[in-house]
């Protein structure tokens, strides 16, 4: 069989560990197990065809997504019960329809506004998933937002087609928090919470759908919890593992990039690698502001986190590594390839296109696709 | 003719305004030309073949652009002149060899370590560009390091291959200053800092060429420059607005997005329309940390700056829209469009991948097309 070799790699490349994916499934799939929980895992992190067959392989047989282009794209794939996460838009509604001839299909409603639309609109029988703010203020109806709720859903039930299945919640407040305390804590908030919020809702029969990888990933018990969705921990990234969801060696995901120019008085390198390979997503470590940790590389991958450089910013197509020894930069030329771990996996992702595995065999992500292919299932 | 219409847009669409776009090229071409400037825009703002023949029609014949891909993506549409401003790579050599057959391509030079590795590995003419740091802090030789520049020349002279075309700089500094004033005084410095390191160079007869937007935009005296590459102008943003290099009514781009959740209670609208389409680019407004401003639509496109409302955080689909009265709030509802004017046009567009003109006509950007067809020139 052949195997990467990093030799093979000349501009920036996106590198994934399947080892470290499949670990990373197979601990948060047996927590989802043994708690007797739904595990709907959100595709959004690395829309990739080949990847979601990994967790088919586990047995998973439902996913979320994160708009209906991404739906298409895997019930292409033959997946079956497809959530769509984000709110829906009343222009898709034709999107949807179509759609859902051939899987099953979930609608997230947000506000009073989108329901009372989608219940003049709707016309086939619809699964409708409620989405609870439960303290992020991103979206959805507050979850002490009584009479927005009810109004929701007298919106949703006068139209026959339409079956609320739930209530979801997804709190990214914990992305940046830094501690396991403080997530496992703000969990069990939003879990109350949205208990609260069924409990007044009279829907006594809807589930509770939870989503977040810090609580997937750190939280032990699940007590008023149906079914969770977390996405990121596949790859996991700097953010997660800044925020202890994860060990640096769980990490299953490397921007591979050239060095370009060798700046001794700057005290910098810079590297092939900016803004449009690993996003301007960006956490702050100590003092300093940070695009992304460097790992040490030997010819298979990448391994151990290098303490003493970081990726300092980044414009369109240059990251600048800040060398706080000189010992990278001095024996350092240009074409030497470095690791960068990217601060947010999914957005990294997003930005490549696609991904090498360790094993040297390319596989696809989402972006690859021409707009127009996606919606012709 | 068919024309765009709003109706027609379902999810974020990128627009451009190509009477706008003309007007930007007309503007910088006819600067360039009255100054006797060469003209070698920057493609990596659109990476588009057919905004590039936009400029074609100008009589431009020359360009930058900032990887070797984007080389063999234009000069498959026939562009013969083609400068890859990005710091030279050593894995890439091949690449830069096989299409020199087909076009008259520059390297760029950052370091000594990279001329000694190109001067070992060259094997056919290439002319090649100094890239000089005349402050910015990013690339290239510092502009007062004497000793540093000499031995990146005699690295390169040894190969009678190789020839030195020009110094260049990119002072991306002004991207960050907010007045014409410190712009010009920031350029100024520019150009008399890479005119001494090239009266320091021993080379007589090399070329001086500057890029960046705003001191293209602004400056209105070129002494001592050759060549201008200018990039952004072609689209303009929210940054290039804020730091005066244009007026609002000269942006040629904006995100058309759909509102999907409305939220009186916190003050906002929620568009779908995150980082995965905007970046995460961002700017300091005031006191406000913005992702981009709203401008007012009709059916045919966008027109004035809505001052009462703007992008204040994205997630990877979703965008959060503050108002600071209540009246978008209270007249929208899920499915209305707004129009997004983008903080970083450049990324906006890599992270989009095409465009829609407000014409109706869709155009290419390099993101839609595979990462292997490109190199097979």
């Amino acid at each position: 069989m052949h195997t990467m070799e990093m030799a093979d790699i000349r501009g920036p490349q996106l590198l994934i560990d399947k080892t470290k994916c499949i670990a990373n499934i197979d601990r948060i799939y047996n927590k989802a197990h043994k708690n007797n929980l739904l595990f709907r895992p959100h595709f959004k992190t690395h829309q990739s065809v080949a990847i979601g067959r990994w967790f088919r392989e586990y047995g998973v047989d439902r996913i979320t997504v994160s708009s209906i282009k991404m739906a298409y794209y895997f019930a292409a794939d033959g997946w079956k019960d497809i959530l769509v996460g984000i709110a829906y838009n009343p222009r898709e509604y034709d999107l949807y329809e179509n759609l859902s001839d051939k899987c099953n299909l979930q609608a997230t409603i947000c506000c009073p506004e989108a329901a009372s639309i989608l219940s003049r609109q709707c016309r086939f029988p619809m699964e409708v998933m409620l989405k609870i703010d439960t303290g992020y203020n991103r979206t959805g109806i507050r979850w002490d937002d009584t009479s927005g709720l009810k109004v929701t859903i007298d919106h949703l039930l006068k139209n026959t087609n339409i079956k609320i299945k739930g209530l979801m919640t997804h709190d990214g407040s914990t992305y940046g928090l830094n501690n396991r305390e403080l997530i496992i804590e703000h969990y069990m908030t939003s879990v109350k919470r949205i208990n609260i919020c069924r409990d007044n809702s009279g829907l006594d029969d809807a589930m509770i759908s939870v989503g977040d990888t810090p609580s997937a990933s750190l939280a032990t018990e699940f007590k008023g919890v149906d079914e969770i969705r977390p996405g990121n921990f596949v790859f996991y990234d700097l953010m997660q593992y800044i925020n202890s969801s994860c060990r640096f060696e769980d990490i299953a995901i490397a921007l591979i990039a050239p060095i370009i120019d060798i700046r001794p008085a700057s005290g910098t390198l810079v590297v092939h690698g900016g803004s449009v390979h690993l996003s301007k997503e960006n956490i702050k470590i100590g003092n300093q502001q940070v695009y992304g940790m460097l790992a040490s590389t030997d010819n298979k991958g990448w391994h151990k986190p290098l303490n003493e450089v970081y990726l300092s910013s980044l414009s369109q197509e240059h990251g600048i590594v800040k060398c706080f020894d000189n010992s990278l930069l001095s024996c350092s030329k240009p074409g030497d390839l470095i690791a960068i771990i990217p601060v947010h996996s999914c957005l990294t992702a997003d930005c490549m296109g696609s991904y090498m595995l360790t094993s040297g065999e390319y596989i696809d992500h989402m972006r690859g696709i021409s707009q127009d292919s996606v919606f012709s299932l």
